[in-house]
């Protein structure tokens, strides 16, 4: 028998899986266990191990070998046929755009990314915005070699890197849609909190033993398996690791629990994703999770759709209470409801609330969207940024710190990237409504700390189908349709309204 | 300009090194952080990084390479001459196998390694001879493989694999000696301790906490640099990572504090070889450190020679009376002392005081080279250990499991390693030896658990040579001569016989 090119690929990225995965491991350990004078070797590791998962993808060979396997789909079933697409996919990203421009936009990013750091710092956007035009220029670059190759906008072929299949044309009519309500909502919930007594503080010992206890408590309660994966500290919380051996992180505050606990469920939920793709399909495109949105949907829709809300809060509160020896009457459902759900106008996304977040978003899809299209100069950014943000938020920040200086997004060369957060907040709504309405028994299993039915239902629904569909295949066959802001909508007036 | 052939070579190896360098931390992880349930994917990453790193070595190009650069060694310092010839030797050791003997005699270990730890729980070596013998058999195909390529012996051709340059003839010269008085000298040092009155047992608060404080603080007084390194805990203790971070790894019982002490300054030996190999170096194979008999030599140079000695017990002895919150009289460092060169008559290697240990290692050097060269059968193996046992030591294991089970080396393929324990053991001495002899104020700043002079001489003589030399030029050059067994002896005297 003769070895077939769709299985002699599938061997080539087996191979090139299994590097990003030691390499993921080893991004890990960076941020956790490192020791800070070991970060130049590091970087020498991962660039070798980076070169080594570019060549798996730019030889020549490999582009023989899906032209001659694109002959021959009907030897495929779905799941290798929908593996081939993503082959392409990746190659086609690869092979796009030049090395050397790949070197240059990746060198670029490194200098924009140090300078920021002490640009933010100084709240001085005049001191990184030769750097960032820099990264501006090579991203446009980059994108246009993608849109030549995906037959797409530059936008869009930027966007792909993300949220595969994703189009402006599809985010302006949900942002539109979104923009047409939204800055009512903020302010009638603004003035609904106004209107009621303010939460009662809470009482306890928040060491961070207790936090990381009941971290872990919780952890086991949304389903994550302890023996493949951990929970560890890093100065940026994250999802990393590979499936089999998820790794998330968080940072302790002794002052105030509820920022790293509400961290740890988010990062569960990414958690709770990688560890139910499909085992199958475990070193090819096809079994890796979908794009940065429905990421995000699950990351969401654990913490903002179930772990904010009153159901599990009323599960969580007499369990808090016991692990942080809490006194007062601040310890129930409703009071940490109120807690967790307040809804303020603030300059910094990282701290926004889901009310006010998708404002954040819009803000900088236009104003990224405008840059790559040649609409809005370098110049006119500080500017323009909080003009937006006066008209979306009400308020105007005080400085560029507080304004477009914020994310480091842009200045690391990810454009592109900022709509997946809202595209996820949405999803999160959409999926968890869809999940309700099919199985009754969600909600009260929320009360009593049972995950399992939701958890079933997404694995069955969203996780294992990886990335064998689009992320809009995914959702409406899950929840009957394609992406739209209606649901929700209906969970922000059901949450801040009602 | 063009590229030389050195300078191509000098690429290829630098890549190769970066892979093993993310390999050695990947293995540090599955050790120590890895969950679990998630050792079947490390075990992918790691062969893809094996295969990776040994295709670099195979490749056509690099045999031309090898070839080129050999004719044009009058353009190479001494150091990128050293460089070459290392390059050479991993060629050799790498092409002179074919690969599916590599992976059958990979295939072989894995299956007789697991085998073996039941065979050794049960203590029934017929359960694991026959994959013992597959192994021996491959291991002799491979070795006489090698044989050919570096035209030496079967067994040097296996030794050089973890002892380059290493000979049976130095080696027989070296243990024959060693007969011909450890045997009495164990005897005396018995009879002498037995003359003695018994050591006063040690208490105090032997929590892992204080015992990782002492040992994290005597690691700061060798010299290890907590900036480009780690100690952590695993089932066995290593010396792993890489030379910019280097993590060593300890296990702790509550009971007793000397043996995780002396195995955190054990491999603080390791690790500061390490360390202190040239950085300008660090990526190619003639900046690696030399064979195991050198790297033991550190090791055993800080645990047996200094830190064993009364010098730095003296030293110890009130640090960790406080640490432990120790009560009685037993803090003293003659009492360490006479706790921590305790001589006894065992059965196991890994439990072995240090005058007791080279009997255990000419027994293993003297049967596996039997088995190599076919004077002895794998069912004469647990007898002819057996006596052999009640001839060096006195003592003959009641069963297989304390016999010729007790070591994973032959089970997992690592034929030729035991000689270098005992080197070790003789070169620290030697080593040890010519430092006091060339900076008389060694002894004295150990006493005040003052590392510099020490070290700084190592550095110098050691550390820096990384595999520019062999090991006999090393101890030659350090010491005035080969390694013989005098200083050892001396040591030996003095310590236990004096």
């Amino acid at each position: 028998m003769t070895t077939s090119a769709y299985q002699k690929l599938e061997a080539k990225f087996r191979r090139q899986m299994a590097i990003e995965q030691a390499s993921s491991i080893l991004h890990w350990d960076a941020a956790t266990m490192m020791p800070a004078g070991s970060s130049e070797g590091r970087g020498e590791q991962l660039s070798v191990l980076a070169v080594l998962a570019h060549e798996t993808l730019t030889g020549s060979e490999t582009a023989d070998l899906l032209d001659e396997a694109e002959e021959a789909t009907f030897e495929l079933d779905d799941w290798q046929a929908a593996n081939l697409k993503e082959m392409r996919r990746q190659w086609l990203h690869a092979n796009a755009v030049p090395s050397e421009l790949v070197e240059k936009m990746a060198k670029a990013s490194n200098d924009c990314e140090i300078q920021w750091r002490q640009a933010r710092a100084a709240s001085d956007f005049s001191a990184v915005k030769d750097q960032m035009q820099r990264v501006l220029d090579l991203t446009i670059e980059s994108g246009k070699a993608k849109a030549e190759a995906f037959n797409k906008s530059v936008y869009d072929a930027l966007l792909d890197q993300y949220e595969p299949d994703g189009s402006v044309a599809t985010i302006e009519a949900l942002f539109s849609d979104l923009q047409s309500w939204l800055p009512k909502l903020i302010g009638d919930a603004i003035e609904k909190q106004e209107s009621q007594p303010a939460p009662l503080p809470l009482d306890g010992d928040f060491s961070i033993e207790n936090q990381k206890s009941l971290g872990e408590a919780l952890m086991n309660t949304v389903g994550f398996d302890f023996n493949k994966g951990r929970l560890d500290v890093s100065a940026h919380p994250f999802c990393g690791g590979v499936p089999d051996d998820v790794r998330i992180t968080t940072r302790y505050s002794e002052d105030d629990f509820t920022s790293a606990l509400m961290g740890v469920l988010h990062e569960t939920g990414h958690a709770m994703y990688e560890a139910n793709l499909p085992s199958e399909w475990r070193y090819q495109p096809v079994g890796s999770s979908r794009g940065m949105s429905v990421h995000e949907s699950q990351s969401l829709l654990v913490e903002m759709q179930v772990c904010r809300g009153e159901n599990f809060l009323s599960y969580l509160a007499p369990k808090a209470k016991e692990v942080f020896h809490g006194k007062g009457n601040g310890w129930t459902g409703e009071n940490l409801s109120q807690l967790y759900t307040k809804v303020e106008r603030g300059f910094i996304r990282v701290e926004a609330d889901e009310a006010t977040y998708p404002a954040h978003v819009i803000l900088r899809f236009e104003l990224e969207k405008a840059m790559i299209e040649g609409d809005l100069t370098l110049s006119e950014l500080p500017t323009a940024w909080n003009d937006r943000m006066e008209q979306l938020l009400g308020v105007t920040p005080p400085n560029d710190g507080l304004g477009c200086l914020q994310d480091i997004h842009w200045y690391s060369g990810a454009w592109g990237y900022f709509p997946t957060y809202t595209l996820g907040a949405m999803t999160a709504a959409q999926l968890f409504g869809a999940a309700k309405t099919q199985k009754a028994e969600i909600p009260s299993a929320l009360r009593n700390g049972d995950f399992a039915p939701l958890m079933t239902w997404l694995k069955e629904n969203v996780h294992s189908k990886a990335s064998s569909q689009s992320s809009d295949e995914i959702v409406k066959q899950a929840t009957g349709s394609s992406l739209t802001t209606e649901v929700f909508k209906k969970h922000l007036i059901d949450r801040y309204l009602a």
